[in-house]
């Protein structure tokens, strides 16, 4: 690799010293102007970089941040990613992205690589075999801004980025009952993170302010610990198998449902007729799917540039050796209705 | 932000020298066995993270590497993201990704952000807006170890990981014209970059060699710049309009053949009855929509794990100052045949 330029070799090349240079770039006043443009010109031609580790030592800032998210292949994840880096990239800072798998241990180890890159910061949705959370609270003993979204564990004091989702669960399900279902079913994925264990408080709150039973036989659990199509047709099959009265079903997350609804397809099962669906997070598969899929807009993208922006608080009150309180940010959701429901 | 823990500290601590300290860390054999063990013990307890800003200035390596891409919430894309970040981590690389929006002028800044960032190389998928290729070239220039995939620009002298374009759309059409079509239109997305231009060669190499007519009227371009489902809407609105007798079409991107599909299926023109149709890519969505959209296969997660080996062979090598030979690795398709074709 060719040796970056370095002050030195401007300085040589106008013999004027390496101190007059720095100064000259930074536009310091006791430089006069002619020289200023000359190293500027000189900078230029020898394709000058400012060698950033360099001034990382000296301000302590990489200008980086730091992104662990359980799957990256995935629509609700990916809008976040890219709320995460335009928000970056306007405040000059860059965003290393990890994906934890939904392992814990790949988790802890990832924030130790961001921690030993000296990140200014990092943003995490956690995975779902997170069920300790040391390895958080070691970063926030270091005071290293943190920052979570979506899957967050509420005993962690940081700041969280989150929608409501007890109430957008209690919203899907008694949408389900107001559109004449009387025995509704629910997928609710694995049993942590909390955002899980919050959608099913909220479907088991819907039943009983209607006065409908809750039966936790109807609550089918992710045995796989992925949510994804194929625990859709899993559970599909089973419920058909056990209890084929089921009339709606609440499902937690959007490829989950699109899953469940190809086997219903498959086994003549009609929606909305005989059973009728209602999804979580409103990916984009979700309005083109036959039937389309009524589902609860989660908003990705505004959810990546709150959490940078929380983010970015907390890096420059650090920077002041200042704390911020943490904060819980709630964003707003919305049913999108579409024709799995009556 | 709590100040990090330095080598002094633990020398202090422990009332030995700096330069005992960095030795026994590093295991020099002419510091003590006692000594290593409560040095460790110190910087354990003290939560010691070695400086890695201090380690680049000496190694020079920053140990990251940069990702520019088009677009992330993309099947594809996400895809080829997890296969770098995979790849990279087992590496101990990290990976820090921009999105270029298909702007030449954001993915120009882009580039220079990342050289300031020291990255020790970069991989790049080109904006469909870039038709100019100095700010590659200087990359190039700066012996900076540089790999594009999927859009590039043949002329630019890196290494390269794609697809054979112009064979997969060959495979593409010949199924259409081997299941019965007799006037095939062709959504070719934009001018550039190379793959839209190959791909468009492809099909129209396909009709040649089976002595069909070539109709520069059936091929449509996309307006919008880039490769939409609204794209694929409004130009299935057109075709109808402007020539009804098409009974087939070759469409170079799943989610514009989903558009194009949605429009028909609502105009009530059968599929693949009236018109059958085949995509490129295999976006999971494209097994599951009504009709099942038959495919290209095109292997993302493949095409970022070998991205990521060749750009690591020359990182490795540029530490040695020596330099490889650019390579085209070009990866396997396959046509995924399902109900959008007869």
């Amino acid at each position: 690799m060719k040796e970056a330029v370095t002050l030195k070799q401007i300085a040589e090349k106008l013999g004027i010293s390496v101190t007059a240079v720095s100064k000259a770039l930074k536009d310091y006043p006791d430089i006069s102007k002619k020289t200023k443009k000359l190293v500027r010109k000189t900078a230029k031609e020898l394709n000058y970089k400012p060698n950033t580790f360099a001034v990382n030592l000296r301000t302590k800032e990489s200008k980086t941040i730091g992104l662990i998210i359980p799957v990256i292949v995935h629509h609700f994840f990916s809008n976040v990613i890219k709320g995460i880096i335009a928000q970056a990239e306007k405040k000059g800072y860059l965003v290393i992205i990890l994906q934890s798998n939904e392992s814990y241990e790949l988790e802890k180890k990832q924030l130790d690589l961001l921690m030993s890159q000296r990140v200014d910061g990092i943003i995490i949705s956690l995975a779902n075999g997170t069920s300790n959370f040391s390895h958080l609270n070691d970063i926030i003993a270091q005071e290293k801004p943190l920052v979570m979204f979506d899957k967050i564990a509420k005993v962690v004091k940081c700041s969280k980025v989150i929608i409501d989702d007890r109430k957008a669960a209690y919203m899907a399900t008694q949408h389900l009952i107001d559109t004449g279902c009387k025995r509704i079913a629910h997928f609710r994925g694995s049993l942590l993170p909390q955002n899980s264990i919050d959608r099913f408080l909220g479907y088991k709150k819907a039943l009983e302010d209607n006065n409908m039973v809750f039966d936790p036989a109807l609550v089918y659990l992710c045995e796989c610990g992925d949510m994804s199509f194929e625990e859709g047709q899993n559970n599909a099959k089973k419920l058909l198998n056990d209890h084929n009265d089921v009339d709606g079903i609440f499902i937690n997350t959007d490829l989950v449902a699109i899953g469940a609804m190809t086997e219903f397809n498959k086994q003549g099962i009609k929606i909305p007729d005989d059973i009728s669906i209602v999804g979580f997070s409103n990916w984009f598969m979700a309005s083109v799917i036959s039937p389309s899929l009524t589902t609860i807009d989660q908003p990705g993208y505004q959810m990546g540039k709150a959490a940078f922006k929380q983010l970015f608080k907390e890096i420059k009150a650090a920077k002041k050796n200042k704390t911020v309180e943490p904060e819980v940010i709630t964003l707003d959701t919305a049913l999108v209705k579409r024709d799995s429901t009556k």
